[in-house]
């Protein structure tokens, strides 16, 4: 997350990095290649200069105490980590396993999706940045939602991720032999994102909802597909559906509504699906949808970069607003394809 | 398909290789480089010579023919394609596009999965081997739906496959430049796969079955995760579940139950769920599941290879049945690790 | 190439895109999914106006033919393709397998390396925008054949590219299910290519340079890495001959030298060498080396991305050289890590 | 390397496993989830009972405890570490950083090639199974060496390598958001396996041999590539050099000569090239070659996997011969395709 972050503002036409600290010191190039000749060098968290905002990419425990000292300084902060996201105090102790030393903080924060709430981010002196999947099935969710339909059936979630998502610790289920041919379901009852989506999906539709969320891991580094299914009162048809999307985004510069039409080649029909691939390593976000008129069904597919729209460069889509930059101040340059 | 029996055959020890046709002539190995110096010689589907059994691995037109003309020459026949998978003449000529010139034949085929009909399928002329995802769906879903429950909720499947399941037909979707780093939805509503699911589990539940299924390409070649989530109509735990699953699995020799308990390694707990690189190239199906108490939701893993226990091999399964051998001749190998 | 070069132009500060042709019409989504929301239309080829500099990224009889078109209108033209890159028209004929229709043209064509010839790529009219794998090899072994040495061996590359360097064709070689898990020599030897690195290293050393190169498709999709073997006269040591390549690429933007200290991690080492996913989607090229001092060995690791440094986004380098922009105009954004 | 020696030998005709050891207790599945249900439980190594063969995949200190105490026990052991791979005692105390505890034992260990020495192997009390790229380059290039030729020029290798060669072993090279999209070189100068494969060619060719080794992890799981390039004396071609591999292997049962036709493909000829996708998972080793006849070059691709034919499994073979069983017992199935 910081690796990709200081990637990204060291182009920003907006912001200069005034300090990057890391467990690891000297040039960053030994932690990211990427930044090879770069000239970046990672200092100690206690050697640290002022600066106006500060992008906190670490432990929750230590973002609860950084966040504090950088706010008592003066400065404004971004969390991209989990500190700050719940509104509730008893669910984040329970989720996060551990009791909450700095719930003032967490209550003024606001919860970082640029899309339902620039204004208040624009503002706001602590951002809680969203989690990665949070992001996707949110976007992807909201704009059925915020009909107030869909109460019906349950709201069920499959989320495909990269293992980018894993960060920078060793872990067995990414390690290339075990992965590299092979899909790791984990945590798939409980996990912690299920909250956030909760929390933001309830306040867009106005009722408590319930997400049934299963994350995999799979062999790609970078992006997550969630793959939401809802079941509607009455009949629905896409065009009509992509239409409330595009009406609901039509000012989100970063969310892009998949409309294409529907095409076979052979015995297949994927043109009309977003890919991950085209929004891996941006700050983009693409959704797209179908709906199986004859069972009831509507599945919605929301794509985006766990590290991306979903973790740094929505953090930097924060700042942006934060300093009343232009919002898609250094985040405009789209995804590889292939 | 094809290949992937030749393969397996060239070392039963109960059956001998007659012949094998192919679109290409000449030495094997040209299109299969895995049967180098194996001499394998790919003849005419004209040229080849009487034999007990066939093994058909063909367009579904052609499965029709086929079919027909090894029937009349007294073989008797394990069809790989879709031409005799459905029960109902009018939902298999909807969802193929033709009209189906052999429904005789169709009528009295066996729908070739074996852990739910053996005896059957030892009788029978002519088999109508499963589709690779209803393989995994039924076997996953089998052992709660056979007890009249779930029939509350809807049920909900979301099934990865690797890239084997595209065949040798070049398709954009499966070229690796575009898929190497993605995940592609495709047929999202109305795969024809799910006529199997529902007609087999619907005959397992006592009950009409909807199943909603989409399925998704991963950049792995071999292997299906089916995802399926059932809502119970009341409380239920872990243990219970898996003990129904050893149960009804008791005298199956490849399908085995993911009951490891759950252990956590740092935020991930992944060892309580199956993997599918464990059965890649095998005639194994493993099932795992998790409950999640609070929301009341059983999400159920089923893995297989699609090649495998979902296309060749378990075609091999249904070969021995029918020829009295051992039921696991030729198949008992353990998938790669790693 | 043509997608890349879109995608990259879409935000340059100094251009702006006339119009972008294709075998494919309407939005360009259709094709490149990462441009979805671009508003960019794909036209046909005749149905262009004006423009002041044309990228053509297409087949080489139609390089051949537009090349000349376009110039003949007064634009001046930088070629992606292999149309104008030898200097010896019997090379080229024997090469390409053809005869070159407008070898005056070619003649007058500037090789695009920027290293090597930034003045004259500035006053060209056309540009011959190189090969990826030459890119690489001469980008790789310039500053040591500058010098005249490594006269006494052989010269041995291997190749070893992402699937992204096929491009749109499909081919089974690129078919994932035969690549996933594979690494699949080709063309090896007589490649195309070769004749570039030899002629362009015979210039840079003074002396006819012979190039062993084998190439290898790899499961990646973006990037390049040559590995490159020479053999000294006399010992040398790797500090010695990193300095030479730090004072050769002194003023060149995108050339950096990998220049870490070697370090083990177990039985492992390998942070002193350059990764190719540090430059892929970039225009960098990065280069490592290490000497066997006892056995008399050097061997260099040149990384590209062979449609960014090595394709495309090099051809933009050379349009901001012909056009007097700042040379790293729109093209100094860092890769992904991870 | 343990894990695969179990998976092979639980389906061995002519073996039955006494016991496994493992740092780890419990159901094997717990560490391999390929044996989920195959009733293996991992003990520790003390409490063992007596056997006729051990097979160690233990760290090369326990290998020269462990084989010492198994040896004196009556049993005969294949050690498939490096513990007992080399002639000299200098070279392997300098390779390995150690001194060597048992040199006794090492003096009469047989070096387990079975294609080049299979009576002494059938015979000894302490086979040294071969490293994996060792196996490689000596079965591509013992051929051309035995000869006596190819004196004049280096003999350059580049090999690379799937992940699982990494073992269980956590590090950062291997974990998937490195390497998914990534190429690793390390130790590109003196790595460990050098010595062997100079040690064998050295006997093979009746004269001191250098090779120039890279190794290169690349993101595939099983199996290696080794590109291997000579310099011939003259002028040679590519069938009679094919029809001398074919004639030293005549009688070797797992190596395979990659004898196909060169075919273009569009742009690409790779038919005639082995593939390691093809022989992922086997005892097979299959070797292709071509001549660059203009430039006076051969290259021989030899293609094996790292934990099969490259290690446990030959292992297994190695074991077949010692126990006076038929060389190809247990390891007779082809490998997948795709």
């Amino acid at each position: 997350m910081g690796g990709e972050a200081l990637r990204v503002l060291l182009e920003h036409p907006g912001f200069q990095v005034a300090w990057a600290t890391s467990r690891e010191r000297g040039d960053a190039a030994r932690v990211h290649p990427n930044l090879l000749g770069a000239g970046v060098e990672l200092v100690h968290p206690d050697a640290v200069g002022p600066c106006d905002f500060v992008l906190l990419a670490v432990p929750t425990a230590e973002s609860l105490s950084q966040a504090r000292r950088f706010i008592d300084a003066g400065a404004r902060v971004v969390d991209l980590g989990a500190a700050f996201r719940l509104r509730d105090r008893a669910t984040w102790e329970r989720a996060y396993g551990c009791s909450h030393s700095e719930w003032e903080l967490a209550h003024a924060a606001q919860y970082g999706i640029p899309e339902l709430r620039a204004d208040a981010i624009a503002q706001a002196r602590l951002v809680a940045n969203p989690g990665c999947f949070p992001s996707a099935v949110i976007l992807g969710l909201a704009p059925l939602l915020a009909g107030g339909g869909f109460a019906k059936g349950p709201l069920v979630v499959d989320g495909i991720s990269g293992t980018a998502g894993v960060g920078a610790e060793l872990w067995r289920g990414a390690h290339h032999p075990e992965i590299g041919n092979n899909l790791v379901p984990y945590n798939a009852v409980g996990h912690r994102h299920i909250f956030e989506m909760e929390q933001e999906l309830s306040l867009v539709a106005g009722r408590a909802v319930t997400v049934h969320f299963t994350p995999v891991y799979a062999p790609i580094t970078r992006g997550i597909l969630a793959i939401c299914h809802l079941f509607p009162e009455e009949e629905c048809d896409r065009e009509a559906l992509l239409e409330r999307y595009r009406a609901f985004y039509a000012e989100a510069p970063f969310v892009k509504v998949h409309d294409l039409p529907p095409e076979s080649e052979g015995p297949y029909s994927c043109r009309a699906y977003p890919w991950v691939s085209a929004v891996a390593g941006t700050n983009f976000c693409t959704i797209g949808l179908d709906v199986d008129r004859e069972r009831g069904r509507v599945v919605v597919f929301s794509v985006l970069d766990s590290v991306g729209k979903g973790g740094a460069q929505v953090g930097i889509e924060n700042l942006n607003l934060m300093a009343g930059l232009e919002r898609s101040a250094g985040l405009a340059r789209r995804g590889l394809h292939p």
